[in-house]
């Protein structure tokens, strides 16, 4: 298990990693489009999210094997996404979301 | 400029210490009291603040040099902590709060 990113939802994806990019420097654009962001800002993956689509949460990266064995654990159904990710949500003391997520293991 | 920590709002400390521990294998306590807990959960240090005493936020850790810089071209107050630490916040996209913090410098 390993931190991977925070997420924050944001009414403008593309304004939302403009203001990142002036704030942090040295800020990397991983992915963007109109409803989605991923950077890497000194340090930290963030990504931008859709009030409608998902909520802000935090993410721990898991093997496919300990998504599935959490998951079962915590009686959810993991969701597939467009990226080949999966991963479903707990939440976290103060109403916290957390994201458990795996990635497509290389071949 | 290095991303430093999350900080959450719980409405309980050590029951968020608690349920973490339990959630991630090897998190480690590096502060706890009863109105603020910073631990190292796998790769991310996670604060647990109160609601009436500070916003939940991102921090990114900066130089004391940097911070005076950073806080006069924003406008903003920088605040000294019982830790020894100084900070100074901005609203992100989303608004959502981010702090800029200095550590006390090694001698």
């Amino acid at each position: 298990m390993r931190f991977d990113h925070v997420a924050q939802q944001v009414p403008d994806v593309a304004a939302a990693i403009a203001w990142w990019q002036q704030m942090i420097p040295g800020t990397r654009v991983l992915y963007e489009d109109e409803t989605w962001g991923l950077i890497e800002a000194a340090g930290a993956r963030l990504a931008f999210v859709m009030a409608d689509q998902h909520p802000g949460h935090l993410a721990w990266r898991v093997s496919d094997r300990e998504l599935e064995s959490l998951a079962a654990e915590h009686g959810k159904t993991i969701s597939p996404h467009r990226d080949g990710t999966r991963s479903f949500y707990l939440q976290a003391p103060g109403d916290q979301p957390v994201e458990l997520i795996s990635y497509p293991e290389p071949d």
